[in-house]
């Protein structure tokens, strides 16, 4: 006899970039799949002693329970960084620690989503965004997404003329995976728009602290005048993934929401973790590491673009990312990418095909 | 305009335990409610220690993203552990590490349940296991359970009448809050029920190892023939909560399906925790720990039951625990704990009124 699942188990298979990521942990490949930060930049030393100072300090208290809200330092930290460099006006309460801002996104799909909900989003979008919602058995529906966002026209037409929307996710700063960054308008129309037809809007910026040209553009959130937006974030990127520190912030009455809903989910994050992260934003400057952080990840960048441009055919187009981790490079209609997958895996190189990447991609066109 | 919820959000309220322990932070309180690890006996030195050797040795790896599953070394001894302990035959592949047990929980949660399934419990039970279930919109009943465990023929008579039962929650060792330990029978029992009619156990385990007096007891997946028991188990109360590091084990097939869905959820529990845990449990003898830990809630469990004895009215009955965190004082009908709450807080002594620990209580009788 086998066990009855929930429904949901159905439609929940392995993901295709956790298998590539598992070919990429032999040693010799050389690999451009997944968002692994620079581990050569984790801040090891400063961590050793930031954590011994904890300890030393304030052990009982770091290794025993603490609130479902998370450690309060930290959360003002958080507070006032959102907004200084994203326009928000925040304070401690807007926001909840949670464990890697995945656990942002799989909170707001148990807070918005009954079944057959609809969830909007960019096209191509984050594969475990998708995951992450789909859970809660809810349907997608993507929205074209150019160099400068979602198209706001069919955005419009879409919320008019779908019932049961409930959330529109985006990712609107070196976006995951193309790295492109919206433009300040389609910031401030999104909000509008979120507002005009009561929807949520989760603002994903996971990478937002990483730019190496232009000008930072006041996040989504900052547009918004009536409580619709949730900002997702985490130091997974800025400082190490290790500790799956994130958070979420938005409308008080709503975040309040969320920390019922994760006290019966896990009751609340790693306290050390909480009160280490604290300690170094207290000793260290963290502003200097992460001019080292984009001083090598935009090397990166251009080493890639360059070699892009003196090698790849003409007809293949690529983005030009002005910050993250992440390249975004369409095929000919003709060619896919998976079999350019298993060519490049003979000669150890891996990547991501970007059908993963999306619903509609994956049911109807090879890959890109 | 206010957002439309989950449907799932209107039966979600604050927990009274978690309003309790707001009251018990006052730091004049004499606290008899939830069970916080005594913090006095955490090995803070040993994890000061350990955590430093941890990033000197492999401090990239151990600040970087991990495997969904988990850290090999420490699932490993998890399985042994289990294996000596509980007469189980687990190898890594039955284990995935979970961000405290009671993700162990959600996961259950959101792998087994759709809305109006139902969930088979002691009575009374673990309030944040209702809170865990109860997001995914399942139904409860409670099974009587007395000294020994559930009433077996209640609990055959349920399976036979009732449609969708997809889990039967229990603690057989220590409950939350009973204090209450299963007989070898009825661990037999379970398991065989829960063959006969194909529902899965969740066999919830954070107390086992701290027994005062008494012979260990095997537990009820060591009967399981048919992978029908999952084990959850934590480190919170052995070694420390602040990690919140625990863990989910049963048949592999079904672990792969926990797996699945804890990757859209939060990729992966904290990496450095993790490999802390294992190193302390390489150079420490935590048997050691135990023993220390043991003593010290033996110590406190004899001075409440025999200052139960010398200053409660004779119809007030309490369990005896042989073990774990939990006492539970029954009081006479016509007796609301709610208001023995209020008269105690005015003596600065907080306890958890039993009507808290069971939906049914809740509904129908004052408390007790």
């Amino acid at each position: 006899m086998t066990l009855q699942l929930a429904r949901r188990m159905a439609s929940i298979k392995h993901s295709e970039i956790r298998e590539i990521l598992k070919v990429t942990q032999q040693p010799d490949i050389i690999s451009f799949a997944g968002g692994l930060p620079a581990p050569e930049l984790f801040p090891v030393e400063a961590i050793d002693r930031v954590q011994h100072l904890v300890l030393q300090e304030a052990g009982t208290q770091a290794l025993q329970y603490t609130t479902t809200e998370g450690f309060a330092p930290l959360r003002s930290w958080i507070a006032k960084r959102m907004n200084s460099r994203l326009g928000t006006s925040f304070d401690l309460d807007n926001v909840l620690i949670t464990h890697g801002s995945q656990q942002g996104l799989d909170l707001s799909g148990k807070v918005f989503l009954d079944p057959e909900d609809v969830v909007l989003c960019e096209s191509p979008t984050y594969l475990a965004a998708i995951s992450a919602f789909k859970a809660y058995g809810c349907r997608f529906i993507e929205i074209p997404t150019d160099a400068d966002g979602m198209d706001m026209v069919v955005l419009e037409n879409t919320l008019k003329s779908t019932d049961n929307v409930k959330l529109i996710y985006v990712i609107p700063t070196f976006q995951n995976p193309t790295g492109k960054t919206w433009n300040l308008q389609k910031r401030q129309q999104l909000a509008q728009l979120a507002s005009r037809y009561n929807v949520a809007v989760i603002e994903d910026n996971p990478y937002g602290e990483l730019r190496f040209e232009g000008q930072d553009l006041p996040s989504v959130k900052s547009f918004d005048k009536t409580g619709q937006v949730l900002c997702t974030g985490s130091f997974s990127k800025i400082f190490c993934p290790g500790f799956r520190i994130g958070w979420i912030a938005g409308d008080k009455e709503l975040i309040r929401k969320y920390v019922l809903i994760k006290q019966g989910t896990d009751l609340q994050c790693n306290t050390v973790a909480q009160m280490v992260i604290a300690k170094y934003l207290e000793l260290y400057n963290i502003d200097d590491h992460i001019l080292k952080i984009v001083a090598l990840y935009k090397k990166r960048r251009d080493i890639a673009l360059q070699t892009i441009q003196e090698h790849f055919p003409k007809n293949v187009h690529y983005t030009h990312p002005e910050g993250g981790l992440f390249t975004w490079v369409e095929l000919p209609e003709n060619v896919c990418a998976r079999d350019i997958l298993d060519l490049a895996l003979q000669s150890k190189i891996a990547f991501v095909p970007g059908g993963s990447f999306s619903r509609i991609m994956k049911d109807k066109i090879p890959l890109g």
